[in-house]
């Protein structure tokens, strides 16, 4: 009821602050006999983790994720498995000024509104960093899809205006920015090194495509598939808005253009996204998120302290300037944590 | 786990079938001691209502709310309210023949796919007919509202590529189609008109706002108000895309244009939509929707019967050619039933 | 939230009241393609229904079931299954004088503080009425236990100190209060007849068994089989105790007497009542139900009005002497519920 | 779902196992605000705390509570609180022959035919263990429960046969079997050390008193107070029965010797426990709870390995004679996160 938990059947709540001991996950949810080891978490949790890139944060954190329960001899046991990365490299004097000072476009604000009492040093609870559990789950989430053969994959669609004209997933990888085009993943390289000089911040638009999903996933009438892939969504902090398949474009067609016909080989066509009715109809999933920039920035703007005095702030702490490539892997995991939820709840409801 | 609750502490679970005895609501988590009579539901539930418009669905419901339980000599009890509206003027015949065939662009196929039988009659369970129930709910909703003075509003901002240029909100109980903008309503009536003649269908944009929302409401991480919102807004059968604030274009812009600054008298700005890090931050709440066109069209159209053999499909039934205008009080009541919710958990959490 | 609700993959959730339009269930949760008709709900409807025992109730309720949603051409589909049954004989002017004073051993007093305004009128929302409801969800419940096999049976073991000395279930349904022993269950009777006489009201012990329920139902820690059969047992109205296997009398054996040696051929005893570590292991599981004499009685009893001023109360209205036979059916139904629920989450969890 | 839950505003979710890095829990649902240190734990941790007494299990563990999040600056902050309890003095190797045997009375059988595969060293997940976490958010329950000024005190009534003739509510924190009379309290050390000498076990009952408890907490129908308070209470592994107020006595009074009178001045007996209906009625609640014999002796029982071949099986680990004294304030906690979360719920529901 407070908030902190995800999912009906795969389970999980995470926990931690910032600058506290670390961030963390119970998984109350994941069926027995499934092989998990550490070395499972090392590629997504690198991709997610500041540092390495040209442009990031310069907070250094090894994240090794750290299984406190619910593994034994290297197999799931069905009981809550504990996900815990350590907080290390937290440097919270540069946030003493937050003590008074609330930051634009960040939680501070209505924190202490809802809570009067808050972890205010980078951002404590409502900092990026608690998306380093949701990673983590995101691969167990992972495994328990291994049989259904379903792979997700997100990359940036957009960054600071410039548009990926081209979609080649095998570029991905190659790419800082997990653009899938590799021109305009040069472009976006520059506009974020050329941000970071204006001491400004940048937002961009992320797409998720998840193929192999069979037709069947989803609970009508609240719990439909596309109403909880963008709940997983939004709930990712810098989230402003979702679509799926034509989205937003989909108002502006006609009933004759947006259906997508039905064939004995299939659908001839996917502006509905992979979903109808809120259950997964087979075909390819795709959603769009869109991404804001970076709030902390380095140029003094207008605030307010606690007492509602106007007072003018200037952010020094380490913070990345743009969102969007370390926020793909933790789209992927929000994706997997919601895929693999409904995948129990059909094995449940059959 | 079934998907057809929502709302953790006003809990609502609606239930029924477009052609069976009719469609209703248990709202389990109204407060005791509120007023409530049969008048409370006449003006929300003739909005969503099918029959009055020039273009409506020549289906006639009356619509009228029985109240089965939870409330005595006028006041909720605090036990559970169920509230129930009757199928009349069901004609089942035109369905037939999708006994065998799937409608393109209706959940058909993926209802046959997920439970292998299912009541196809005019949509079933899946039909819009449902959104009469939570219209009822949302009406219960906005009752628990009243202390917060919060007033939610929705109205149609797009339809069929027809923008409003303005937005005059006591035009909108003028407009046929809920458009704030006199001149563009006309526009979207005509466009209307000529769909219904082409036999095709058109979708549109809603924009929904809520004034005078409290600072405070909102339960992070995962139940952010805008994930919540998001989920509700989504769980609509024809929406596909839903964003909040400057939603896809804060993807286009920077940190320093995007921040709302914070002044004495608030902010200085609303790009973030009235929410910060998923809780409101007292401003307005601004939200919209992409409403896909209604999949139910009188051009023949390709499909497959359950066996996956080819065939051709011109449906016949009565249906609307958009759902725009209907669609208004349902946002509008999804709205109000998120923020009942997230207004009694504030009162547990403190 | 409310508390109106039970379950968590089959979930059922009740509303209604004694003397409103009626009593119902929303199953949010039944898988689909499970054959159901109105004929399935005669048999456990009628024995918990009053009247036919010549100390029943005088009250007559026909408790036929309407199905309003979810069954379609005699298969449920998946959707929220709706039952209704009508209150007709609902006579409330015995009523009136609890608008001011409440009954002991009633839950008058404890609705009145917790809620402010509450339909007094036989018992309203507290009224045993409210068990139709799961009388019927418990026949659902029992369609989709069908696959195991398992057989549940409650039998009165006690009945106004009267204890049966012997137990042949097959004499369970020729007796008046459902008692396995013939001679008891004489005694019982004529105790009952005795107490009406004497306008008091006597209470029981319902002994549960579950023959053929398979290893494996269960969810530790809190889930434990027992705890929610406990609370599933406890959540009747005159229920004040609930032990499984040797229960109470565990606490004076030794851990030498109290564990059941395990064999090739299964357990060599059953003091454990058929659960360990909270998942069922395969044997019967045993349980009794302490209930609680009727509060209703005929003799003038202390009280006090809203405002807290002595009052003397003598009922008149129409009730029952003893809950024992009655309950019967409703703690059978409880049963079921908590397998069924339990059997769907092991279907999800494998 | 997976049953590591409870609570619905105050929810705990505990994980870990005996002999995995440690147990913990995550409470999801504390108010912000409220001061919370390593000393409040002290008390309730040590009590439960293995060691001290002439009796214990050899096992020394210090029991030290981490706090993990959800702090700041000595006061909660409405975020997850993890507490965190270390493993330090477990030894695993005398529980390698639990590879292959089944030990008569343990979770190990069930556990093995539910999942597969489960941690076996200690009863791993099925350990006493695992209700260090629940005394931990006993505590944090308490300091939620403080404005009510409710007191919780259980004692031992009964042990290994011997009866508590008096109950002094003073003598409890004096007598190391936490018996309220002085003389069974000797005699209960004695009846303890004999086991001990038999390599036997013992078991008991508890009394749970909760004094000082308003009026108006509990959700009917099926969260109802003594619904919830005894599955929270039979959800701790030992216990195989509860009862409420008169309990299973209750059974053989008439209505008019079990109805509890009401006067100005208050109940003037209190048969009914201090519930009426599922709602505290302002009385003080009093609850009894069963518990088993351990079922870990030094005897030679008969068991089946994991093949289902019969074996003879002795246990040589160390473990306790009788679990009642250390599960005194394990009950004591369940009960305060029953109380605790039905305040929350009040406080939402009004």
């Amino acid at each position: 009821m407070a908030g902190n938990s995800f999912g009906k059947v795969f389970k999980i709540t995470t926990f931690g602050e910032s600058h506290g001991d670390g961030v963390g996950v119970v998984i109350d949810g994941c069926p027995p006999r499934i092989s998990l080891s550490l070395e499972d978490f090392v590629r997504d949790m690198s991709r997610r983790r500041p540092g390495g890139r040209s442009f990031d944060t310069p907070r250094r954190e090894e994240d090794g994720v750290q299984i406190l329960s619910g593994v034994f001899e290297g197999l799931t046991t069905g009981t809550p498995i504990t996900l815990f990365i350590q907080n290390r490299d937290a440097d919270s004097r540069p946030y003493e000024i937050l003590r008074r000072l609330f930051r634009p476009g960040h939680a501070d604000y209505s924190y202490y509104k809802r809570y009067g009492h808050f972890d205010f040093r980078g951002g404590g609870r409502a900092s990026a960093r608690e998306t380093a559990a949701r990673v983590a789950a995101g691969v167990v989430a992972g495994k328990i899809l291994e049989p259904l053969e379903a792979k997700v994959v997100a990359y940036t669609l957009e960054l600071g205006g410039i548009k990926a004209a081209s979609i080649n997933l095998d570029l991905i990888d190659n790419s800082p920015v997990y653009c899938p085009d590799a021109i305009a993943s040069e472009q976006m390289e520059e506009a974020i090194l050329k941000a970071v000089k204006e001491n400004d911040s940048l937002g961009g638009i992320v797409e998720l495509r998840v193929t192999g999903c069979p037709a069947g996933l989803g609970e009508p009438v609240f719990d439909k598939l596309e109403a909880d892939l963008a709940k997983a969504v939004m709930s990712v902090g810098a989230v402003k808005g979702v679509e799926i398949g034509a989205g937003f474009e989909a108002a502006r067609l006609r009933g004759s253009q947006n259906n997508d016909p039905i064939t004995p080989d299939g659908f001839a066509s996917n502006r509905a996204g992979g979903i109808l009715g809120g259950i997964s109809n087979g075909d390819e999933i795709v959603m769009r998120a869109a991404v804001k920039p970076i709030p902390s920035i380095g140029i003094e703007q207008d605030t307010v302290d606690r007492e509602g005095r106007p007072a003018r702030l200037k952010l020094t702490g380490r913070h990345d300037v743009v969102a969007v490539p370390r926020i793909v892997p933790v789209l992927e995991a929000m994706i997997r944590i919601v895929l693999a939820d409904h995948y129990l709840r059909l094995k449940a409801m059959g």
